[in-house]
């Protein structure tokens, strides 16, 4: 059953991204995982937003481009110049899927609008994204995650009562929308096995937003009050959240009325047991700010690893709230193999995270580090066909730029 | 091109899920939406444990219920007992896929292991999502979305500095492990097509909580610094977060110096572009609090609506804080498309979010409500070839329930 790791199902598919920041790289990564040929298009000279952007680095790239690009091939191209324009009309034709996150409006200005792209290849399977969608009053306004979180409700119920709204601090938006663009390639690709046809997708980070929040809008929409903010709790469940221990933080779930006195057992706290505004869930809800600081008067009583070690002991639902630097060094972790090498000669140490699914034991094969900007040039240009003459004209001209400092040294690029 | 709305590749594909509460429900009903012809099996009595949840309600429904479980049928089955495993074999043995998340091993430990499934149906796409993954000290554990927030380091880094943790309010462990085992059931079907065998996947929250924070575990591993909670805020940029208004909250982004000057401006607030500490992004981030504080006293004069009116104006990144009442009746949000009305005999109002991507224009077709408990019983039987006869002693013997109210009144019912 276990023989060992797979390069995914989508080998022999090729993929252009022309992506930026975090959706759309995040889509053509999983693309790529699963065995996608991917060409990363980016502008000459600076390539990727996120290739830039403000520490924190490892080994001097930016970890969140590093996070998003690997199994992936660098073409510094300006399409904009006639030439280069050229060139990806050439790439355009010949691939299955074409992914993008440039501005509204952007790639259509450059001369490839839906129906070009459809005139130079029926088959395609268009991938476009946008921070508020097609049409309405914010259409055309760029995407930013954090400000999406802002206008679909998110930050609204982020944080702690009566104090300033907070916000989800991981990109659950772009790197969402670039999940759900994977889904919709496949079905595309479906879709065309059944058809013939490619198909236009349109995809926007206010859409995903709204199915993050599907049961709270649906909520509202029947009538039941708008939420609030709850710091770490959960309405109508008390006591559930992160209390403080002696040393740091910990999560304790005890929502029923049994949970409940096996916690104050379990603490030692028999007074909280008998204390008759804490006897059942519904008391302890309208007590909300009594149960937080009765428990929380317990709970710092106690080092971590004491009140984890009694609750599972006594059956009560809880966990550690690890750091960051504890999560990547945790026995759990380590043990689902999510964390992998993946070296660059640049970046000898390179570690990543694998897409969070194994098949028959093992996750998908690859073992392309994310590419330098324009290491790959030349590579995808040979594959066009194109002479070593043209390209050094190309390059000569500025519309194509090489990486000097060579493609990455692994075994599987450029494949 | 907008040819109006078709039903996904799915069509054809048969799911059985025996889900409960998040991450198999919103697996299937994704593929469901896509196509797919999703058989829930549920427990006789109660079924899936979302039915069941406190409120919020809609017409006294769940509303996570409601927003997890359309375009499938409702069997519910005691297939611990004989009659009802002979009966989940003979679905399984037709089935393309298989979704579960019950307690790690219980599905086992009714007779249905991995290996006896293969010998079922060799085809089958076996999808099996944990909290904690297959192997490892915790392994075994139950999965709980806000639990594995905390475990994960996600937690950690939600809320504000110096006070407690929060937790991110969206299900991100539970709906993202759906939306990867979609994901996989996609790639499941083409290496199927490619080498006639099914596959075995396995999900866990916790890798999926390792996908969402894979740029800050990387940061880590790089030798940088933990990172710490920061509210709103953004590290390294400064302003950027949730301001006050007279009326609410505003989410500005005014990360670089010139963005910087032209907030203060826009804001009638020379005396802030004027200030010394508050020159240089670097100088801001070195003064964070001062620029929170004084840009709060500034931004609180203003209401909300003024304060996006100057800084559009103005060409600041900016967005209202909106609350979920706004979100519902937002005009940009109804003119995505995305709430779609999906009434119930029961519920006449029910309105459900629409996956976020359209396809030439459309979202996929699709038209069935979330089922009663037990709905579609009987036309599931039949579907396997049982008599009238065979299915009335199934239930009578407690092995098989209906739902005496009748099949849900739509059209697509049951197809």
């Amino acid at each position: 059953m276990n023989g060992g790791p797979v390069t995914g199902s989508l080998a022999g598919v090729r993929v252009i991204e022309i992506g930026t920041s975090v959706a759309a790289p995040m889509a053509a990564q999983i693309l790529g995982d699963l065995g996608a040929d991917v060409i990363k298009v980016e502008r000459l000279g600076t390539g990727d937003d996120s290739r830039s952007w403000a520490p924190p680095h490892w080994d001097g790239a930016g970890v969140t481009y590093l996070s998003l690009n690997r199994n992936k091939r660098s073409l510094a191209l300006d399409f904009k110049d006639a030439a280069g324009r050229d060139v990806l009309e050439r790439l355009v034709s010949g691939a299955d899927v074409l992914i993008q996150n440039l501005r509204p409006g952007a790639l259509a200005s450059a001369g490839f609008t839906t129906e070009r792209l459809r005139e130079l290849n029926n088959r395609l399977i268009y991938i476009e994204m946008t921070g508020f969608g097609a049409s309405g009053p914010q259409a055309g306004k760029p995407a930013y995650d954090p400000l999406l979180q802002a206008y679909s409700g998110i930050v609204s119920i982020t944080g702690e009562d009566g104090r300033a709204p907070a916000r989800v601090p991981v990109s659950v938006l772009d790197i969402g929308t670039g999940m759900w663009a994977a889904l919709a390639v496949y079905e595309g690709l479906r879709r065309r096995d059944q058809t013939g046809q490619g198909t236009h997708v349109e995809l926007s980070l206010l859409q995903t937003a709204l199915t993050w929040m599907a049961p709270t809008l649906m909520s509202v929409m029947a009538g039941n009050a708008v939420p609030q903010r709850l710091g770490s709790g959960l309405a109508g469940v008390v006591p559930y959240g992160a209390f403080p221990s002696s040393d740091s933080w910990v999560f304790i779930s005890a929502g029923n009325d049994s949970a409940w006195k096996r916690l104050c057992r379990a603490l030692d706290a028999p007074e909280l047991d008998e204390d008759d505004r804490f006897r059942t869930n519904v008391s302890r809800a309208s007590h909300r700010p009594d149960v937080t600081e009765s428990l929380s008067a317990v709970t710092v009583q106690f080092t971590s690893a004491e009140i984890i070690h009694r609750l599972e002991a006594a059956g009560v639902p809880c966990s550690p709230v690890n750091t960051v630097d504890e999560v990547v060094v945790d026995e759990q972790v380590l043990s689902t193999g999510a964390l992998r090498s993946l070296p660059r000669h640049d970046i000898p140490g390179l570690t990543v995270v694998n897409p969070p699914m194994t098949f028959d034991g093992s996750y998908p094969a690859f073992d392309v580090p994310p590419p330098p900007l324009g290491a790959d040039s030349a590579s995808v240009l040979e594959d066009l066909g194109l002479t070593s003459d043209q390209i050094t004209r190309l390059v000569e001209c500025g519309v194509v730029g090489l990486d000097l400092r060579g493609p990455t040294d692994s075994d599987g690029e450029g494949t």
